[in-house]
């Protein structure tokens, strides 16, 4: 094989094979097929010779090639609902790092919070996907019905679709509610507002619903919680508190409850910025979530963190390669607690 | 044809070609694939009443099996080098969403900041795309040569490497580091701090160069800039800023440039909370990007925004399809300049 050489590599590298590779290496092409699939059996010192002979002659394994025989592209894709918030992104962050460490790679689609996912799927259907993973709320029975024809699995992260045969994993966002219900409660707060999301999203009526739940239970009157809508957005929070409570609007409650962090910190920043309030002695705040800037300084903000880690590693499980054909059946629907962080948006309970 | 249905889908949807969908539609086969080619000439009426039918009947195209003739795939691949800083993860957001809205895909790869794309690169090429945009650092002659061979265009965003024939489209960060040192400077600022990111990066060096260089012509000393290291994080500039100054450390300068936004946020965070200055009264501060956070309340930045619907129009341009064994040529290098926005951290000039 003659091997003419610009800038150290092989001008034919595309026309290279793994037979050439396997010759270079001295071992079997099955060798050098496993080298390339994540997770097959085969040697490190192996390995390691067979991706520098394949680097000594340019090669690259054609996954598309590959993947029209053994029907897997090792290609997984995510729809993220709202790249706004910081915390999706964050989740993002972890999946890719996930998925590639296993050798595995992510096509990405967004679309706007609230928004179908149905057009965003059907795009995904184009290519030869092993799995999706959906952190956008609303998404057809048909749509999945199609997936699931074609026996791709998806797996709802931090959504769940009542009645739907769609398996998901999220934190217990009921439970986490109540968490901070507590919190306040403990702290002497009697009147709240809530700064919603997504009205359609199962994870802000959850939220706000064990939030309540656990308010009436100490006896307080529903009409002592105000709701107001955030948009699950910074700016969305920051406005809907300065329309509500500047100047001559309502007074302002004892306690505000972000239902996620960014909306919680755009909240201090109407309470604290435009009106002049002091967290926490005004008024306490908490978020959900624990995005990494509601720790920074100006923030400090207390919020029940969500088992990021834990959740992907549950949504990566149920992401098993489904049979095509196989009748549906109701999804499984797993939730993980979440844990109170405590910071400095409300006073801590005394102890001892 | 028969159509048994379940929840309204038809379970064999795999099966349906082209040839159904046109037969249901009135239209022809070649219809059918024009409606499904972004760019490609249709009638807008038409179009819709061949997704309908599309829709009715479960069919998707196979964009992998298309791309085997075509050698098209409509799938872009990004590599991102920082996704702790919230201007690249906009920068993505941006992308993702200009590119979905072009009927394209985007495949995302992430490398930790400053180390060398090669693996991920390697990695993109088992799959069949039609560009490669970049924004991490560090990638060798070797991979660059290898995606020529193949005719796959690359473009770095927000990058450059000197001598290379890789294309790449950036922001004037001379430029930018300059207009941040002349508002220090008509401030009454003498002696600077300047929290460096990845030092390899071509970034990092010419903010600093250019900020330098101005500085340097109003006849202040070299050694009146200090330099840290801020590894480009909020956490890594928190920290260095806390080291060189708090307690024994050395004389506090009277202004601090991070080299970009998330990295100036840490700064000020160091300087304020842990060490109770006030920001600009008694330190200034600067950063570079314009990410949405350093526009908050609690921050109100100065910065340099970066112009990044222009840089990614610019890049996308760019990412033309290669002809395969063209000679290789020198990269296209285009600078987009940035624009200084004052906010609170530097006092404004006095106008009249």
């Amino acid at each position: 094989m003659t091997m003419p050489k610009e800038r150290g590599t092989r001008r034919a590298g595309t026309h290279v094979t793994s037979v050439d590779v396997a010759a270079l290496a001295g071992v079997s092409q099955a060798a050098v097929s496993r080298a390339f699939t994540p997770g097959a059996p085969i040697a490190a010192e192996t390995r390691r010779r067979i991706l520098d002979a394949a680097r000594k002659l340019s090669y690259v394994p054609n996954s598309i090639a590959s993947s029209l025989t053994t029907r897997r592209t090792n290609m997984f894709a995510v729809i993220l609902g709202n790249m706004n918030n910081p915390f999706y992104v964050k989740l993002f962050k972890i999946l890719l790092e996930r998925l590639q460490s296993q050798g595995r790679q992510l096509l990405t689609f967004t679309v706007e919070p609230g928004a179908n996912s149905d057009d965003a799927l059907m795009r995904v259907l184009r290519y030869q996907v092993d799995g999706i993973i959906l952190t956008s709320a609303q998404l057809s029975t048909r749509m999945t019905a199609l997936c699931h024809d074609r026996g791709i699995p998806i797996v709802l992260l931090n959504r769940y679709i009542p009645g739907s045969d769609v398996s998901g994993v999220r934190c217990d966002n009921i439970g986490g509610g109540r968490l901070i219900a507590k919190a306040f409660l403990q702290a002497g707060a009697r009147h709240f507002a809530v700064i919603k999301g997504d009205p359609r999203g199962s994870t802000s009526q959850d939220r706000l619903r064990g939030f309540a739940e656990q308010i009436l239970e100490e006896g307080i009157a529903r009409r002592n919680i105000l709701e107001l809508e955030g948009q699950s957005i910074y700016e969305g929070a920051r406005l809907a508190v300065l329309r509500a409570f500047q100047g001559k609007g309502q007074p302002v409650p004892d306690a505000v409850f972000g239902i996620n962090d960014t909306m919680a910190m755009g909240a201090m920043d109407a309470l604290r910025g435009e009106m002049g309030l002091r967290v926490p002695e005004d008024v306490m705040v908490a978020g959900f979530d624990d995005i990494d800037e509601g720790a920074h300084w100006p923030y400090r903000l207390t919020t029940v963190r969500q088992p990021i880690e834990a959740m992907i590693d549950e949504a990566l499980a149920l992401l098993q390669p489904d049979a095509p054909g196989r009748p549906i059946e109701p999804g499984i629907d797993r939730t993980i607690p979440g844990e109170l962080i405590w910071r400095d948006t409300i006073p801590r309970p005394k102890h001892g």
